[in-house]
């Protein structure tokens, strides 16, 4: 077959996106893995540590799934955005938490909350439009972005502050073009837990700018020091709010694909302004989590017992303590702030006393090599790559 | 909360794109049923008549699946291109219908055949590209084409020749940016299967134009007349494939969202044009098919017992016959050609005994508004809407 007859090409924007995801820049340190080393691998660079047994969901969760499987009255396609059951669960269970009650119509259930923050970026991503990003954050955000053509602009989350967004450099990014900001919380990859006065700050700064809030909370709930979980869409009346999340964390099935999109919308703004619409038509073009899974969620959502999340709480706490306190008795690297909530703890290398280490991403390769330890280098994570 | 402050708005190529596929088009339809018509609503409209108890799948494939979220083995994230043994599992089931073997390398798992197709029509969309899709056709290739910015084309399939490609009119519509066609066998919406030799044509005309070869074969195997099922990857050796499939239609669970795009490259052609990267960027940016259901694929595919397939083949073919004849006792409507696969049928009308009913979506939404019955107007899967 002569090769230059043919005509057709991989499309660049594809392959860009791609190689920004966690995935993607994670490619090349697991290259370097050694194959032989026979300790086998620890893998510390994805929020998913539960290939250790301790982390196994509950039965009570399995059996939720397991049930809706075996009824076989849902193996077929589900409507578009969901089960009208299903999206009740997510509405009632989200609404637990927030000054007002969730329509089941606001809620679309998504493939996880990777499907979820797809969804967000690509329906907001008019021609020209951009969008507000934290720095550290969780490289997908970026991604995405970039694939459906939003400009990206960081602020900065400041160590000294507790991780807290710099809310003048916040407002000074703004332009008129300026459609939403993204706030993780619990944050990923910081470890943080926005307190309930810095939320409302955010929300107030982003109605001054006339922005919506997309809130990643899919580490909701998992909060490990004294600061308390508030979800975003406390402050819908202040700026409209995409709530953002899933089973993957609090459940620890993120194998399961199955998370929401919720809107907080208290006075229309965004079924005004086309969103929901778009969303909708978004769903339309998509493929929708597992029916059975789906209906599983109500039994999920509104009966899983409290002991379940405190276990799984302490044990994300147990091991941010040990990790916490171990690193710190390492000559060279240090983690100068306790990690708060979810799975993740920002760890700062002292390069003075790191023999041959040239940066970051230096040290996590030769950590991959010699020890078989894969991390995910900083630089990675505040997207300068 | 003065309004006009707000600066988002939604993406119009969402809706666009949205408003092509066939749950788009059936919107307008369903808002029209009756909901006070006590006799229930039927859906013709979709491949899914597995709400029907007589259509549930076999207590085997239930199992393997329930075995494999039992196993807790699988509730964790799975590698970009899905876990290893599923992989293989797709290649040994497709390769025993090929003169050669699929390596598992060359299998992608996809949230179903819907995240398939959009995977390849993502991949291929570069700037200026076009792609040719059968008419009539089914409505979501053309919704994700637009989506990716693939300029479309449309050849005919000729009713009076079984539906075939003509051929003539689809190499007359080629030119240096045309990079794949689409050939969905057993075809939906027409009820047709290829014979070999009209596929093999199919292959050497793509490789005198120069482009691939997108196979959907999400009914493959579901034929109900004499034409056997050919993989079009049987000609893999003559123009590159890449077949897209999934468990939706032979296992009838179309709401377990689990497929495959699998690439019949016998001499690297795809890899050297760019495609295998592409690829593996769009799942790097996606989200995968549930873990344990994937888990479950080796069992499924290669373990399903042949009866389990031939009472599903004969139930298709028992409502065909019974659809094909009840149509054709009825004035004014007809069935030309008897379904050969799948689980579609095309109705012709006779407008001139049909009273007061104006074209096919005039037919459509008063059947619906009369008795609850939906159907899909011709209209729309020749995509003239
Ligand atoms: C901040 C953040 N958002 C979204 C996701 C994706 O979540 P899911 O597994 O539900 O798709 C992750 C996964 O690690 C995450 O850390
Ligand atoms: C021709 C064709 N391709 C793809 C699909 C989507 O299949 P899946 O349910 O596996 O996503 C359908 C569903 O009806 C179809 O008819």
């Amino acid at each position: 077959m002569v090769e230059s007859q043919w005509r057709f090409g991989g499309n660049s924007k594809v392959i860009r996106a791609g190689a920004m995801t966690l995935r993607g820049v994670m490619d090349g340190v697991m290259k370097i893995l050694d194959e032989n080393d026979g300790r086998g691998v620890i893998h510390l660079s994805q929020g998913d540590p539960f290939s250790f047994p301790c982390y196994r969901t509950a039965a009570f969760v399995e059996n939720a799934v397991s049930n809706a499987l075996r009824c076989a009255n849902f193996n077929s396609y589900s409507s578009t955005a969901g089960l009208s059951a299903a999206r009740s669960a997510v509405a009632e269970y989200l609404s637990k938490d927030l000054p007002y009650n969730i329509a089941s119509d606001d809620v679309f259930l998504t493939n996880g909350c990777t499907q979820a923050l797809e969804a967000a970026l690509t329906v907001l991503a008019c021609p020209g439009a951009n969008i507000l990003l934290p720095r550290p954050g969780y490289p997908d955000y970026k991604a995405r972005a970039a694939f459906a053509g939003l400009e990206v602009r960081h602020f900065d989350l400041v160590p000294e502050n507790d991780w807290e967004v710099d809310l003048a450099a916040m407002e000074a990014l703004g332009d008129e073009n300026m459609v939403a900001i993204v706030i993780i919380n619990p944050g990923n990859p910081c470890g943080n837990v926005f307190k309930y006065e810095h939320l409302k700050k955010i929300a107030e700064t982003s109605r001054k700018m006339g922005i919506l809030v997309i809130a990643d909370e899919v580490y909701g709930h998992l909060t490990l020091g004294s600061n308390p979980f508030t979800p975003m869409g406390v402050f819908a009346s202040i700026a409209p709010i995409i709530t953002l999340g899933s089973l993957s964390k609090k459940w620890i099935v993120p194998g399961w694909r199955i998370g929401w999109l919720v809107l907080n919308e208290l006075d229309g703004i965004l079924t005004k302004h086309g969103i929901v619409d778009t969303i909708k038509g978004f769903f339309n073009i998509s493929s929708d989590p597992v029916t059975f899974i789906q209906a599983a969620l109500p039994e999920i959502l509104l009966k899983t017992p409290t002991e379940f999340y405190d276990k799984i709480v302490n044990l994300f706490r147990k091991s941010a303590d040990k990790c916490y306190k171990l690193t710190n008795d390492i000559p060279g690297i240090s983690c100068p702030i306790k990690p708060q909530g979810c799975m993740f703890l920002m760890i700062k290398l002292d390069l003075s006393k790191l023999e041959g280490i040239k940066d970051d991403l230096d040290f996590c390769c030769k950590l991959a090599k010699e020890e078989s330890v894969v991390l995910v280098p900083g630089e990675f994570l505040c997207q300068n790559l």
